[in-house]
């Protein structure tokens, strides 16, 4: 009587082959990145209540369309394909003028958009700033005493907030041995966590041999900690605090989600969860300079820092000019100097938020690429969206 | 520059003070369960979408009310304040009439059910049932053919819908070397969790020297194994078969959770949240004789059976005669047998709902109790239901 199993005829594996130890792989991450709740406690971030999302929108003939991408032609259905999407929203002028999803995603799923949580994380320092609640030039332990003995002793929020933090930290995605991986422990991602907290591992982290502030520096960390930064300077809880000054007043339609550790911090450098047409809809408030239907969200003056205020120079000592020669990052924010002036918000494994100021175009796409990082396919990705947003 | 906490202030400790060691302890649990994906990994049970929920209806007088609980008067409130009250929620005649939060409850939070959960499984049962894709008379190996070696080799559905098996095992909740913590582990309710799953920890119980059918015996690993009996039955994981079966045709205003375990397994004897007025929809549909405004979810004849069709032998053989003296269990619902047939879910630490056919009311209670079980507050609690059910 046994029936045949919906999961399994879906994704091509048992939801029990689906461990804490593999989640971020693929193929289970074609799953696990839509259900991340399933994976990691996490705390709900609520939309306004009874919001009805329209229908998605066909993309239509555009799927077929070929673009130049690396310098090869390629359908745009193709490229979802081989970038491993699992859903694609683009909006031109404000309004949704085409949605995708892969087979194994409906348009209602939470996908995770890892490091684009950064740049939410950051939305509400701005609105915090807007009020004069957070002073971004203040030193850290203004608001975290308790990371007085760490390298962010002498840090500055806004060292935080541009990744300038001179932290001796590395990115180690793939090395089960690294710090990293006793970070992603303390965030509850990976087996054998909860002995440690998230606030208790930044606590321990120390300084290069090298002052702050002069080379942008991608540490991951740092956005965890404008989590604390945030729930401190505001009195509130994080998911709280997205709900009330971000998911409401963006008109966001669906609960977000966001994973938590052992003391219920946040994991604001990468644990949020959204719908994609959600996610666009950020992308829409900062094109149109900070506010959404619900209202003003940031001041407009901290959307245009966000986005012309970067340090080149920074950027220029840092390690990703192979994907904006000229690029910036502000507020957790890129901007990629390129003839568009697009600047964006960008995930591990393909999650990229992608604001075309000029072509007034952006375009939310999630994905569960094998890799967390793959530089040829970020190039690639970029290509992908400049080549739409001339065909939107 | 650091604020003062809301959470704090309204709950008069930190959230980093609770832990999966503490969560369902007061003043913990006051907290903990509206939150339990923060403590405990749980998959979404989607309602449909951009169903807003009507604002909530004042209790007014009636929380003035004195009732006759236990011997004392006692008024509407001061019994809510008695039996640690989290939300209440009353329908007459298919009408929310009134609504109750705590101070630290919002309408939309979503409580824990504790058992409730088991009575909300049986649903998914009896909608499979009636569709003949599960025969409750079949032997649970017919679905679930890897607990047979255990004491599951030789029981049916009915057995396990009935809390009929004779399984060896007891409900300790409070004894941390107990088979009971075991499951808690098995479970990620507890710390240590994550080595066994909840599957292989049922296929490990074993039966007691007594054949099954004759007593009711409350042992929730019974119903769990149902959770994985109705995934078989179905071909679709519990959270989806729910989602499909019940909060969507219910018009369930507000997506519900489960906890799952390290494999994805639902706790579907105890680890459902939900809003407080799903809670009560789940009641009034029960009242409708099996249907809400998507239509027929059970068949009537299950709800008849399952209302009036329990074993009053069986029920003499156990151990809650003390609570309903004539009562019975049938399809993991009580039916009191009191003056009033009243019949109901009941979750430990409180919660209840509790449907009144002759007076037309259904009433949902969540609470943070103290102790997970509580005998003179079950009977108070009852008393309090049907002063209740007399006033409204």
């Amino acid at each position: 009587m046994t029936s045949s199993n919906a999961f399994e005829r879906m994704f091509g594996f048992a939801r029990r082959d689906v461990t804490l130890g593999n989640w971020r792989e693929q193929p289970f991450n074609g799953w696990a990145f839509q259900n991340v709740g399933e994976m990691v406690r996490s705390a709900r971030i609520s939309a306004r209540e009874g919001n009805l999302e329209a229908a998605p929108v066909d993309l239509g003939d555009l799927l077929g369309e070929t673009l130049d991408i690396g310098g090869q032609k390629e359908t745009v259905a193709a490229f979802l394909d081989r970038s491993s999407t699992d859903a694609l929203t683009v909006m031109k002028k404000g309004r949704f003028v085409g949605d995708w999803f892969s087979p194994s995603m409906k348009p209602d799923a939470r996908h995770i958009i890892f490091s684009i949580s950064k740049s939410l994380t950051a939305i509400l320092a701005g609105s915090l700033e807007g009020e004069g609640k957070l002073d971004p030039n203040a030193p850290v332990t203004d608001y975290v005493p308790e990371v007085a003995g760490s390298v962010y002793a002498n840090a500055t929020v806004r060292h935080v907030l541009d990744m300038t933090v001179s932290l001796d930290f590395e990115e180690a995605y793939l090395d089960p041995e690294s710090l990293f991986a006793r970070y992603r422990r303390a965030t509850m991602w990976n087996p054998g966590g909860g002995e440690e907290s998230l606030r208790e591992f930044l606590a321990a982290l120390q300084q290069l041999d090298e002052p702050h502030g002069k080379a942008f520096r991608y540490r991951s960390p740092n956005s965890d900690l404008l989590g604390i930064i945030v729930e401190r300077a505001s009195g509130q809880r994080y998911a709280n605090l997205m709900s009330d000054r971000l998911w409401k007043p963006l008109g966001a339609k669906r609960d977000a989600f966001v994973t938590v550790d052992k003391e219920g911090s946040a994991r604001a450098a990468g644990g949020v969860s959204v719908a994609v047409r959600d996610l666009a809809r950020v992308g829409e408030m900062m094109r149109q300079g900070g506010t959404a239907e619900g209202g003003r969200i940031v001041p407009q003056a901290w959307v245009e820092d966000t986005i012309h205020g970067g340090d080149a120079e920074a950027w220029q000592r840092g390690t990703m000019t192979n994907l904006f020669a000229n690029g910036s990052y502000r507020n957790k924010w890129y901007q990629s100097a390129n003839a568009s002036e697009a600047y964006c918000g960008i995930g591990i494994h393909g999650q990229w938020l992608y604001v075309d100021p000029k072509a007034e175009v952006v375009i939310a796409k999630m994905s569960s690429q094998a890799l967390p990082v793959d530089d040829p396919l970020d190039l690639d990705n970029v290509a992908f969206f400049e080549g739409l947003c001339a065909r939107v």
